[in-house]
């Protein structure tokens, strides 16, 4: 079996001994080469970010096996008939709880205020408990749903939004259309963890940035065209928007003269959210490519017609 | 039967209507009261800041009943024999783990370096899982070991050191002496809930503080008096601990000169880490005069020899 893995040169440092590990311990017998021809590749092991294109040639291939959750950058190439698996990975759910939960704390706790204090201001004023501070999460998907339930486990009242409805423990889940109205009014701190797709792109335009609680604190772990970025520059301007905190943008590196970078309310953390963790991440992918070989179907895969 | 409440006037505006609901939804028929002749009142409610020290003319009042949770104030006052009680409040407790949690995050993502960013730098490097950030909590009482869970609950590898020996579900506890060295060497983050006696004043001296891992993260919303504040002054100098969060202070407010504000790796929050919330804080009083009354043991009874 050959195993192509085609992905960015840092990703191959990461993952060079934890995939062969990974893949003999499944009990995978496969050559893992960074070159091949095309057509006697069995999988490729798949960075968005890379430069292979075109999957036509091929033709032996049984699945593409991303390292990324977000696979918006691939999930429309026509040239990719294969199946296609995104992944999802304990390290990658762990991280983005924990960048959730400290973000939304941040704001909770008003924190800003102590952190950096020149005046010296001794002013004892304890915020709300989280309990008074309703939170939402727009996307329950394996990382939205992680979040969820650890901002409730901290007493935070927890709204989420997917697509399809959903019944989680503690959490009130709304969905489609209709729902994100109702989702959104009135929250104190939003959450987006969606994938980008043809539906979502721009889900946070003027309109739906003026139901949250006026001074609202936005936070966008998901990916940066979810946002109309000009709408949300002109609700933080006037307030309606209290703060936001982002993390993915239409263009990384974010270019050094954009607005955000600037802006008084705004925080830009560089796509650092959550990283698949190559020892956890390899063994999903050695899982994935055990199951097929097995006949089994694949965990993860992407749906095409949806788009994540 | 006469309940004087006898604490600062801020206190009465916050408690003037729902101790009256409280005490009445608990079936006691009381007056309140913010003066009265010593020899007639039955309960003290007090806030251990407040003018009242010579409790010897109270012949006839049955307990002392602390709004705070903290009594080292009160706890040494030779003329109060009555039996004192400290204040444990789920209000109370859910700030704190809100602060506590909301504190280590804050360092466990270093935060700090995309808050403030003038540089623009765009230099992504995910922070370890929480799962490699052992932490270290000092006291595991009703706050530091609700404190420990939460963290435990993020994935924290979690220590937790108390007088007495424990045993909790996910926390490795230690005690005494001998446990506290431990539980301090290699902790990246320590967070000190113990209460302030003669036993733990000063315990964060020079000798304590060089256990941690270098660089570590002290959180302090216990009491001022358990840290040496010069020993910790220098230990931040050397760059041993690489930030101390300080809520609590020998002297509050904190005093415009002293060198913690200047400090780049120190934060001053100013004594808000959490506050007794009246609603909750209300029935807990109701509820221990009721068991009073009805001749049961009163809940969270100081021991006077102990000092908490
Ligand atoms: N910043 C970072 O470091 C980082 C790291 C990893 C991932 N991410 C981003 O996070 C995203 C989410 O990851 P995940 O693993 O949680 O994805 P996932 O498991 O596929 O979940 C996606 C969620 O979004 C919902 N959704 C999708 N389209 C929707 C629509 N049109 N309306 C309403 N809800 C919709 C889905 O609803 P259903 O449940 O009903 O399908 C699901 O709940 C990724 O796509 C990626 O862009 C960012
Ligand atoms: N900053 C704020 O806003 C704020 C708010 C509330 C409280 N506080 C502070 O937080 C403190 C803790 O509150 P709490 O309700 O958790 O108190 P608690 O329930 O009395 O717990 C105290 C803990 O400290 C331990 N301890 C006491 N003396 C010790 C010693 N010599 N060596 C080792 N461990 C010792 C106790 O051990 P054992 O369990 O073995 O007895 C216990 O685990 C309060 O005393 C107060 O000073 C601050």
């Amino acid at each position: 079996m050959k195993i192509l893995f085609s992905a960015p040169e840092k990703d191959w440092a990461d993952y060079r001994e934890v995939l062969p590990a990974a893949l003999s311990e499944a009990g995978i017998a496969a050559d893992l080469v960074r070159e091949a021809a095309p057509g006697t590749v069995d999988y490729i092991i798949y960075a968005p970010n890379d430069t292979l294109r075109d999957f036509g040639p091929y033709t032996r291939t049984r699945a593409v096996l991303s390292l990324w959750a977000g696979v918006e950058r691939i999930v429309g190439n026509a040239t990719l008939t294969q199946p296609l698996t995104r992944m999802v990975d304990a390290g990658l759910e762990r991280g983005m709880v924990e960048y959730v939960t400290g973000h939304v704390l941040r704001h909770h706790l008003g924190l800003d205020a102590h952190v950096t204090n020149p005046a010296r201001r001794w002013h004892p004023a304890p915020p709300p408990l989280a309990a008074d501070r309703p939170v939402t999460l727009l996307g329950l998907g394996a990382l939205g749903r992680a979040c969820a339930e650890a901002l409730a486990g901290l007493g935070f009242p927890v709204t989420g939004w997917s697509r399809t409805a959903k019944a989680i423990n503690g959490i009130r889940c709304l969905s489609g259309e209709e729902g994100l109205a109702k989702a959104l009014r009135g929250a104190q701190i939003v959450v987006a963890l969606l994938p980008l797709t043809p539906r979502t792109e721009n889900l946070l335009d003027a309109d739906r940035l003026a139901l949250p609680a006026r001074g609202a604190a936005l936070i966008n772990p998901g990916r940066g065209a979810l946002i109309d970025d000009d709408a949300l520059l002109s609700a933080l301007d006037a307030g309606r928007i209290g703060h936001a905190t982002l993390d993915v943008f239409r263009t990384e590196p974010l270019p050094r003269d954009h607005p955000y970078w600037a802006h008084a309310r705004v925080t830009v953390t560089p796509h650092v959210a959550s990283a698949t963790r190559p020892a956890t991440a390899a063994r999903v992918i050695a899982e994935n490519i055990q199951r097929s070989e097995a006949g089994e179907p694949l965990l993860h895969l992407v749906d095409r017609a949806r788009g994540y």
